[in-house]
C-alpha cells in the first residue's frame, strides 16, 4: 500500500542526515519533562497499561475544564478517526478538499459514500459561508479540520458556530479536527471545546503529537459530551490501544503550559518571517494560521525531488485530492533550519529562472 | 463499558501493593536489554514512527526465517485481531469455548455470526477431534489458541493440521493465536509456523507482550502468506499504529534467545511445581503446558475476593463463555510470589474445611 503521509524518514538511507519539513511537528522536539515521564514510564512496561487512561483523562479534564466522561483518549488522534468510523459505521459523509487524508481513508473502511466540498485557490482555500449549502439533511457526518491541514487556515468561530447550528438541525455529527489549534495565535479564540458541553453532535479530536512533538509515541484524545458514542467506540477496538509510556508523556506534557505558550510565540513569529521571505524568492504561498505553510511553484520544477537532493524533506501535497502538482506543504522549524529551506528554495528557483 | 481482563490493576487505589497473578506475563519482567532500547528510543519520538516497521519486520523474518512480506506488525496481538476483521468482515466464525474474548468482541464489530465450538471439563477443556466437525462450508473464519487462554492446552500439532486442511478445503481462514507458544515446553514442536508458506488461508498471531513482558509498549504481529488480505489489513487502520518505542523494544527482544530459554525451563519447573501443590491443597486444575493454570474451586468460596483482601488478584473467569462461577486462571509467577498465592490459597481451602 503507497504511504501517502509526510515523515517517511525511513524511506531514505542516511534518514539521520534529513532535515525534516514534511511533518509539523514543534520543531524544539519533546520537552526534558516529557522524555523523563516516559523514561520513568518504562519501569512499568511489564504491566497492561489502564485501559482507561484513568489518570490522564482526569488531568485533561481538569486542564480543559470538562467533565471526565467527555474524554477518550487513543493511540494518536488517527487511531480515533478510525474507532468513531467504526463505532458509527457512517453512509454519507462530507470532507473538504483538500483536508488530512485520514478521514477519508477511515471512512471507506465501512463503505461510506465520501462527498468532497471543494475548497478553491481563489478563496485562499478558506473554508467560507459556502460550506453551509453543502451541509444537506442526507449527511450522517462532517469532518472539518481547523486548522486545516495542509492549508493552514482556520475555520473563523462564528461560521463554525453556524456550521454546528446547521448539524444540530440535520443531525449531522461534526467531527471538528483540532489537531493544530495550539499552534493558533490565539487558540482560546478559536476552538470549539466550551461548545462540547452544549451539543452532544461536537467530537472535538486532539493529539499530543504536533505542540508537545511525540508522534513516535502515539496519543490524541477526542471530547464528546455523547456518552454512547464514546462507549460505542471503546467496543470496536482493543481494550489497551494506548501505552502506559504515552499515558506517562500526555501526563507530563500537560504541564509544559509556559513552554506551550513560548513554542506558540516563535512558531507565529517565524511564520511571518517566512511568508515574507517565501514572498521575495518569488513562491506563491497560502497565508497560514498553523505551524506549516502550504506552497507552490511552478510544476515543472519539481521542488520536492530538487531539495530532496540538499537532504530536505518536504511534503509533496499533489495527492491530496483538491491540490495538484506543484503544491508543497513546510513546516515551520527553528530560525536556522527555516534559513537552509529558504536558501535552498531560493537557489532551486534562481536555477529556474535562469533556465527561462 | 465493562472491562473483562486480567491486569487491571488500575482499579485498586494501592496498586503498588498488588501481587498481581491475573496477566500471564513473563515474571522476570522486561529485559534490560528490552528496557535500554526502549529508552534510547526516547530520543527519536519527534519522528513519526516508521509506518512499515522496517527494521523490526527485517529482524522478524530473519529470526523466522520467512519472507519479509509475509510479516505484520501492530499495536499489540489485539490491535491486529481487530484490523483483521475488520479487513476481512466475515460474516461467520467459529470460537472455542473458553477461550480468549477479544476474537469475538473485535467479530461483532463487523456483525458477523459467532458460533461456538465448547470445549468440556471432561475433555480438560482440549481442542479434540469434534473440531472438525464444526469446520463447515458455512464458516469464513475460525479462531484458535494454542496454548489456549485461559486453558493452557495446547492443540496437538496433528490435529492443527487436519484442522488447516479442512480450512483449505472450505475455504475457511484459520486464525491461530500463537501469543503463549513461547511458553511451550517444545514450542517449535508445536507452532505451525512453517505452514504459512504452503497455505495462504493460515494467520498465525503472535505477540512481544507475554514471554518479553511489555504489554505497556503493546507489540504484536501475525504471519501470513496472503500479502492481499496484510494490504488489507493496513488499509483499515492508521499508518503508525506502532510506537517508535514498541518498534525498538521489539529489535532487542528478538536478541534475547537464552532469556527466552531460560524463562521457559523456569515457568515448566514452577507449573509442574504448582500443579502438585495444588492437588495438596486440594484445588482441581487443568494440567497446563503454558505460563497460566486454570483452576476450580467450590464456588461459594469466591476465591477471588478472599485473595484480594490478601493484596493477590488473580483473573476470575466466570464471564468466559464456557466457564462458570468457580474457575480462576493464576500466572506462574516467581518461586518466592508462587509460594505466597500458594500459602495464601492453602489458608482459604482450610478456613473453608473448618467451616464444613
Amino acid at each position: 500500500m503507497q504511504y501517502v503521509h509526510g515523515g517517511d524518514i525511513y524511506n531514505y538511507k542516511e534518514y539521520d542526515k534529513i532535515l525534516d519539513f514534511s511533518t509539523n511537528i514543534n520543531p524544539f522536539g519533546a520537552s526534558e519533562n516529557v522524555i523523563a515521564a516516559a523514561q520513568s514510564a518504562l519501569k512499568e512496561i511489564h504491566h497492561y497499561p489502564d485501559n482507561k487512561c484513568r489518570a490522564l483523562v482526569r488531568k485533561i479534564a481538569d486542564y480543559l475544564e470538562l467533565p471526565e466522561p467527555y474524554i477518550l483518549c487513543g493511540n494518536g488522534a488517527a487511531d480515533l478517526i478510525f474507532s468513531y468510523v467504526l463505532a458509527e459505521k457512517p453512509k454519507k459523509a462530507l470532507v473538504t478538499a483538500p483536508t488530512f487524508s485520514e478521514y477519508e481513508q477511515a471512512l471507506r473502511t465501512v463503505e461510506c459514500d465520501v462527498r468532497h466540498a471543494y475548497l478553491y485557490t481563489k478563496d485562499d482555500f478558506e473554508v467560507n459561508e459556502n460550506i453551509l449549502l453543502n451541509l444537506t439533511s442526507d449527511l450522517d457526518v462532517v469532518f472539518l479540520c481547523s486548522p486545516n491541514n495542509p492549508t493552514g487556515k482556520k475555520i473563523p468561530k462564528n461560521l463554525l458556530m453556524q456550521i454546528l447550528e446547521k448539524c444540530v438541525k440535520y443531525q449531522i455529527r461534526l467531527i471538528l479536527d483540532e489537531c493544530f489549534y495550539e499552534f493558533l495565535e490565539n487558540p482560546k479564540e478559536s476552538t470549539m471545546q466550551t461548545e462540547v458541553k452544549n451539543c452532544s453532535q461536537l467530537v472535538i479530536l486532539r493529539a499530543f503529537t504536533k505542540m508537545h512533538a511525540i508522534p513516535g509515541l502515539r496519543l490524541g484524545y477526542i471530547l464528546c459530551s455523547d456518552n454512547s458514542l464514546l462507549e460505542r467506540m471503546q467496543r470496536v477496538r482493543q481494550p489497551w490501544s494506548v501505552s502506559t509510556v504515552a499515558q506517562a508523556a500526555g501526563l507530563a506534557a500537560i504541564e509544559d503550559e509556559e513552554r506551550v505558550e513560548k513554542t506558540r510565540q516563535y512558531i507565529t513569529k517565524e511564520r511571518k518571517r517566512m511568508e515574507l521571505e517565501l514572498e521575495s524568492i518569488g513562491i506563491s504561498y497560502i497565508k497560514s494560521d498553523a505551524n506549516y505553510i502550504l506552497i507552490y511553484y511552478e510544476e515543472k520544477v519539481s521542488l520536492y525531488e530538487k531539495l530532496l537532493k540538499k537532504n530536505i524533506l518536504i511534503r509533496d501535497c499533489q495527492n491530496y485530492i483538491g491540490l495538484k502538482k506543484g503544491y508543497y506543504r513546510i513546516a515551520i522549524k527553528r530560525e536556522e533550519e527555516n534559513n537552509r529551506l529558504l536558501t535552498a528554495l531560493r537557489e532551486e528557483v534562481r536555477k529556474w529562472q535562469n533556465l527561462l
